[in-house]
């Protein structure tokens, strides 16, 4: 049986909606880390019975169970009563513990009354977890063939406890000296289904574990491996075979954005932008600016929302809306040149489409955006579609253009028969 | 007993750190709001053993049980099988399920294959709940004595499903008579400690219940009142007396946001707007695009990100910019006059600033940022400073300029000594 770790997150405000549950989330992250994947998450209210069964329930299946919270000094902090009443003990009071509430409370002009001395009661052969940045320590103690490491609820207390001494315990009773070893991938312009087939066809070795994560409209696929690198490393060349020929891959650098691979390429390369937009009203400009340093490649753009915008501040002809329409390659394409004339870029990005709800045809449903890139080699337009709400489409449509700019400077083309986009 | 409401949260990614799981969060605060406690939350992951276990502890503890996850297409997609599984039944095609699929897929260009048509199967007797915005259905389920709510775990999916289907259940099982009435104040423009202390000061009757929620850069109270709506109104009549006269409260309405209420105050008026941005990067076209509709009000906007643009588009003179530096109010009176006379508008909004994190000064720190609205009536400018990330300061600054526009509207000006706001 592998080594088994369990949560209980204890307290009314769980259960009311005042507070979120991060602290399991975070241990959920640093396990995984490790190879390890949590047993079960519960989360009851601050309840004596309730904490008891709960607590019974996750010994029963775990080795180690982590409590959150309830260690606090008023009369609903009832961790150490349940640690207590489950290992057969009773409270004592700890003099570490004392001192430590003492001097917390002197350095900070206050004294230490009968009520906050409550958390320097522990359960009796308990071992005392520090709790540097706060007042309650937490503790270590078996119940029945289980460890349970009761720790603070505050976020930033769990975490350093967490950090501090249960993760050493973890790691060395479940021992993990393997060090589990990854390669990620990030793909822009596959849908999530279609990457997964792909990676499923190249029937990868069994020892290496593949997860799939769509941060829409990105799609990260993660390569998991303990030991043996020969493996992931021909696991990571094939998928890099797959993906990266047709420059679907934008990074192998799981900390990396799109609009940071973006924002690289541009200043690597000493390029300067300029955006023209219709549907997306300045968001692809927005993106173009949200990392520090942009200044060093976009110039400025143009907001063409009302088709007379359109004709004149970029020069779009009347005819050219009238008989395309001002959702057509043909505007978009005028749009983007006309962007990169006026600012006098290297590149110059367009966009114009139905963001819907409305204004939507049977010929251009909402979801309808054409792209265009201008470049010194002239200018390159798309269809792209996605069925979904405004704001997604919206979305969906200024990251495809700078998907686009990123394909346009590193010269890797759409494969041929590449399909319009469609989730 | 009281009517009592678990969650089983399933999913391997919830336990291994990749997905927090954010269902439960809004389950526990829209029960909340009805005066009801979450019982328990327990995630468990995709086993089926794991998946029944805690399916009935579940149920031995609360009427009706929640399930998120586990109805997409895949072999780990369990939840349809487990609640077949503890309801005794077979999972049968249910023709409806089946045409919403069909027509999903359709509507995407897409063809529904054997696998995708698993989510077409759900346990006998089970009633569908609809998915209109996702290809899963969920469905109810009677499990002992117990109702099981099987929801999607995407999340806009999951509180869809819930909103339209497992709320009125909720309450009409539950027999929620008792209604708690509210009274909602959304106010701009003041850091939520003052928001509070002048609530404080109101010293409202004890039978009413304030809370508050930075909603970054909102803030949020609501008051709480089981039954006397007399205290409720005189509670509101004096919070409304604080801030009302000053124009800080923008709705009363929850379910408005800054946007939406700009947004409608420019087509009741029938007035259009245009935009002059710099640090902002097109965020505030974005914002005044992010509504249906916005083509009704909105014109085009010019991104002025370097100075040459600003220049060049929009005539402010090389002297202002040199003598007064791009980031201060002369310049953006200037664009925000040039973009209205530009774009022919009734108002135009100008942004400039220090978004950081480098750039700033002694005399102009990060966070400097000088907001400009033009109008027949000449052009208002105003200085904000909100020393924060990158990203902070953007989106504050995009959100102010729309707040002084619709106070522009509204003929509410800032109280007289107002100071540069600083959170």
């Amino acid at each position: 049986m592998t080594f088994s770790v369990s949560i209980l997150a204890t307290g009314s405000e769980l259960l009311d909606g005042r507070v979120l549950d991060t602290n399991s989330h975070f241990v959920a992250r640093e396990l995984s880390e490790r190879g390890l994947k949590l047993k079960r998450v519960l989360c009851v209210d601050d309840d004596i019975d309730e904490l008891l069964a709960g607590l019974r329930q996750l010994t029963e299946v775990s080795q180690l169970v982590i409590t959150s919270g309830g260690l606090g000094p008023t009369s609903d902090d009832l961790t150490r009563d349940l640690l207590a009443a489950a290992a057969g003990v009773s409270l004592v009071e700890f003099p570490n513990a004392r001192a430590h509430l003492e001097s917390f409370y002197r350095a900070r002009g206050r004294v230490v009354d009968s009520t906050n001395l409550r958390q320097a009661l522990l359960p009796e052969g308990a071992e005392m977890i520090p709790n540097p940045i706060g007042t309650a320590p937490g503790f270590i103690v078996r119940v029945g063939t289980s460890i349970v490491c009761s720790l603070s609820g505050v976020p930033r207390e769990f975490q350093r406890m967490f950090n501090e001494t249960v993760l050493p315990l973890v790691v060395s009773k479940a021992g993990l000296t393997e060090t589990i070893q990854r390669r990620s991938f990030k793909v822009f312009g596959l849908p999530e289904s279609l990457v997964g087939a792909k990676v499923e066809d190249l029937a990868l070795s069994k020892e290496v574990t593949v997860s799939y994560r769509a941060a829409f409209p990105e799609v990260h696929v993660t390569l998991k491996c303990s030991g043996a690198t020969r493996l992931l490393d021909e696991a990571a060349a094939a998928v890099r075979g797959v993906f990266a020929p047709h420059g679907f891959i934008f990074t192998e650098d799981p900390k990396i954005t799109l609009l940071q691979s973006v924002h690289a390429l541009l200043l690597a390369n000493g390029l300067t932008v300029a955006t023209a937009e219709s549907c997306t009203g300045g968001m692809v400009g927005q993106f173009l600016t949200q990392q520090p340093g942009s200044s060093g490649y976009f110039r400025g753009g143009v907001l063409a929302y009302s088709d007379e915008v359109k004709r004149r501040e970029l020069g779009v002809p009347e005819t050219l809306i009238s008989s395309h329409g001002a959702v057509s390659a043909e505007v978009v394409a005028v749009m983007a040149e006309a962007a990169r004339s006026k600012f006098k870029t290297d590149y110059a990005l367009a966009v114009s489409g139905v963001a819907g709800p409305d204004g939507g045809s049977d010929a251009k449903p909402v979801g309808t955006v054409y792209l265009g890139v201008a470049s010194s080699a002239g200018v390159l337009t798309r269809l792209c579609f996605y069925a979904s709400e405004r704001e997604n489409v919206r979305r969906y449509s200024s990251l495809a253009v700078l998907d686009m700019l990123r394909r346009s400077i590193l010269g890797a083309a759409l494969p041929d028969g590449y399909p319009v986009m469609k989730f």
